[in-house]
């Protein structure tokens, strides 16, 4: 979105100014997308892994979904395997706060989670598109149930500060405004001939027909306000049953409100292929699934085992490491393989003896920041006042989103995302204190919804950044990042090899941790079965 | 969609034949929108029924939506009410039908539903949009649970016998390829200076940044084959993780392969007032509803009650019925008002004292046809094989629709709705029996999944014309009907009021059923309050 200009007297930076941070989560989504993280899954089928050599035994530094990804599938094909974990409980990043969690923070700071029975937050992915066959595969091997994620809600809020007086308009009459305008200018167009060197004469008949439709035009390819433009953007009084009860036709906005809203950056984000339907989640919280890796791996993961020191050699590879459970007692683990799924930001300070290449690779790579807020409220309002179920309300406040439970529709209370804050913003409230981060976005979404106020009763704030086990959110790779480093950060060290999201074009999505741990494990089969594996 | 030069040299029924069959389930939804169907909710809040008179008793026929929110209601107010119910169990077209259950058509063939445990098929409704506040505030209120319902899924099938060969196209690449090129030409024109009489230099250039990020434009406005657009299309190989992992961009079709397949058409429908996200439905189906109704109402419901006379006077309304469940044995029953819910296909064969305005009505509203097929598969290869998890194919082919289940993912078996016929064709399919139904519609949705030949198990069709309960689907308003006929139809006559998704504007929805009954019961109300209840 930056530089360039557009042909008339104003650059594209300037518009961005013009039309005020409104296109704030927009531009968030299309700076993902450059960065290459509304990315998607090069998986197909499970790892071919065949039976490994006898004796051979691999050790895997992290019970992240990378991690144990690996070491189910290397403990299926016959490896010795065993996982050291930091946390005590298995999933990293895969991860549901509920009521009774506990979590001290950098800095020293403990959150316990208030939440009722069967509320949750996940601080880290909330969301499986249908396109990430990878973790949906194992999913459905390990029982985890899935149901539905609502993303686009036409019913949610679309929120400027600087748009319409600053009031949040639904998403349904700014889509179909758009559509609609859109439309009625191309027709336009097409009809006064502006199109006749790019169109046949008989495409343009089809594409006027089509633009009638999709744009909800009136029979003279005018968007005005009808019953076919309300029935996309809503009516000013709802058709019923009875007597009195027929519909009102509600009036389009005009163009340039539309336009100078900026609120139309918000629209293409459920096109996105990420965003795209079907999302599911699991359900009872994302957490799930690290669960089920956990219970299914048992004892093969020691928790609470903080790495701090990797040394190779020709005949294996050594961990040292504290058992956090025990005092800080140092102990070792070795095997002939490593699967190191640590992220790069605590890796980068732990000794390990790779060759440059990988450790300019381990320090190149910055990791985002992000700030998740988890609020729970004593009734849901959102439904029983703004009648949203499910999806998102874009704002651009710093507070960027407030996520809404697609499940659970209609019980006493409910949990929002009550913000989920990037760059800038989420360092700023990295830098408060958990109660401040909250404080703060209550003020910030009172906003939207006035009831937050009266209906809160707590809530919890992750701020990656100071997260013991990870030190950011993700691995923020760019163009240039990626084109000297990538490699490396993936080939083979001696016995060594890295998997997790940032080993991946799919960062900050659980697909990039398992489609790289599976790439990961099937090169490591390969060298084993040629050199044999036990040293 | 009929009539009408559209400015060239041909008319626009000449292009709808032109484009073929595609845009069957398209015009299908807009015919629907111009019948009133595509509808919304005028609920706002529970009925305003205070205190019953001292005794005042009310006779509702139907255990229906609207019959039973009427009852609900009415007890709760201190009404004696009672029902009766043709059928033997409560819900009328709010229906799911499972393993086990039996079901006997006009004509006499009998289907024995052959699902296996915790599959089922909605014959009726089938979906709750989130502005239908009335039948959500009933879901509420009885406990009956919600879960997301998919209706657009990004991954489903777009399918014209003579678009692209016959070859089912995503939803994906015609909505991401048909936006593009729409933003590429109003870029274009605008850039041409087509638009200058029609937006502002300032509003243009907003304009043209605009396009470029919902329409995935490059930077000089054109959509070629690049991350951001198969970022919206999907990718030629998705990204993957570790080595050799950099993902293919895909190129976009071109404009007149795109207009000339009709496969537009479609994309529309999920933005429909009706069809927009958040759509739920109850789990277990959408029977849960009637079913939850039907306990709470208990012994005020007599079931296999056939109705046979209704006679009025100024004292009361008597119901004379057959008891089916013993021999057809006449009885009658009275009470100083009624409310009469039967389908106006049927209630016109039923003598019933009322004047002619409403004898007019009610003989003048045609029923609509509709068939359904519900088919159980060995297992859900949509979803294993074709990543179709939820949602809705399309289809120019007779059954029009194919509706994967929007729960269960990942579960061994599943039921399809294998086709939702409508008009001539369903006229067509309802002529054969339910066995020939079921074949037809293997045949014809094997074009779209081959899988369906190998993986077919059972099946079950209903065909709403001969349906004994309502002899077709719902009531298939016109604007000139309603104009002569709706107010009369709705209008008390004497202590007669009806009530049912006839009698709204909401046809075919349950939302019309709820809020026609609590017009009825409004009205009912403020009569019996005026005149005294008791006889």
């Amino acid at each position: 979105m930056d530089g360039g200009s557009s042909g008339g007297g104003i650059t594209r930076r300037q518009l961005l100014r013009m039309i005020g941070m409104t296109a704030g989560s927009a531009v968030m989504y299309q700076a993902m997308t450059s960065l290459g993280l509304a990315a998607e899954s090069g998986y197909s089928g499970p790892p071919k892994v065949g039976k490994a050599p006898p004796g051979a035994s691999v050790l895997i530094l992290g019970a992240g979904i990378a991690g144990m990804v690996a070491a189910m599938e290397l403990r299926d094909a016959g490896y010795k395997v065993q996982i050291l974990e930091f946390n005590d409980r298995p999933g990293g990043r895969n991860w549901s706060i509920r009521g009774g969690d506990r979590y001290t923070e950098l800095g020293g700071e403990t959150q316990v989670c208030e939440f009722d029975e069967g509320h949750y937050i996940n601080p880290g992915p909330w969301r499986l598109p249908y396109h990430h066959h990878g973790i949906l595969h194992y999913c459905k091997r390990l029982g985890v149930t899935l149901e539905n994620f609502v993303q686009v809600n036409y019913n949610a809020y679309l929120h400027g500060q600087n748009a319409f007086d600053g009031k949040p308009q639904r998403h349904r009459p700014i889509q179909a405004d758009y559509h609609g305008h859109v439309a009625e200018l191309l027709a336009k167009a097409a009809q006064g001939g502006g199109l006749d060197q790019l169109v046949s004469e008989q495409d343009k008949q089809i594409l006027l027909a089509s633009l009638q439709w999709w744009g909800a035009l009136d029979q003279d390819y005018r968007y005005t306000g009808n019953h076919g433009s309300s029935d996309r953007r809503g009516f000013n009084k709802d058709p019923g049953g009875g007597l009195g009860a027929a519909p009102e036709i509600s009036q389009p906005m005009k163009l340039d409100d539309l336009l100078r809203s900026g609120l139309w950056s918000n629209l293409p984000i459920g096109a996105l292929y990420d965003m795209q339907t079907t999302l599911m989640q699991p359900v009872g919280g994302m957490g799930r699934i690290g669960e089920a890796f956990g219970r299914e791996l048992g004892s093969l993961i020691r928790y609470q085992c903080k790495v701090t020191r990797i040394e190779q050699n020709d005949a294996g590879v050594t961990a040292h490491f504290s058992d956090l459970a025990n005092g800080g007692a140092e102990h070792s683990a070795s095997a002939d393989w490593c699967v190191c799924t640590i992220p790069l930001s605590i890796l980068g300070q732990i000794p390990m003896n790779v060759g440059a290449p990988m450790q300019a690779a381990i320090r190149a790579l910055p990791y985002a920041s992000s700030v998740k807020l988890g609020l729970q409220f004593k009734r849901r309002f959102w439904e029983e006042d703004d009648h949203i179920y499910g999806g998102i309300t874009f704002t651009d406040l710093p507070i960027t989103t407030i996520g809404y439970p697609s499940h659970g529709y209609h019980s006493e209370k409910g949990v929002l995302l009550g913000g989920y804050l990037w760059g800038t913003e989420a360092m700023r409230f990295t830098s408060m204190t958990p109660a401040q981060r909250i404080q703060e976005g209550l003020k910030q979404g009172a906003k939207i919804h006035p009831q937050y106020l009266d209906e809160f009763e707590n809530g919890v704030a992750m701020a990656w950044h100071r997260s013991p086990f990870t030190l950011g959110c993700f691995g923020q790779w760019t163009d240039a990042l990626r084109e000297e480093h990538y490699d490396n950060l993936c080939a083979f060290d001696g016995r060594i090899v890295l998997a997790g999201e940032h080993a991946s074009y799919i960062p900050a999505w659980q697909e990039g941790a398992v489609t790289s741990a599976m790439n990961a494990i099937e090169r490591l089969h390969q060298r084993a079965t040629a050199q044999g594996g036990a040293a």
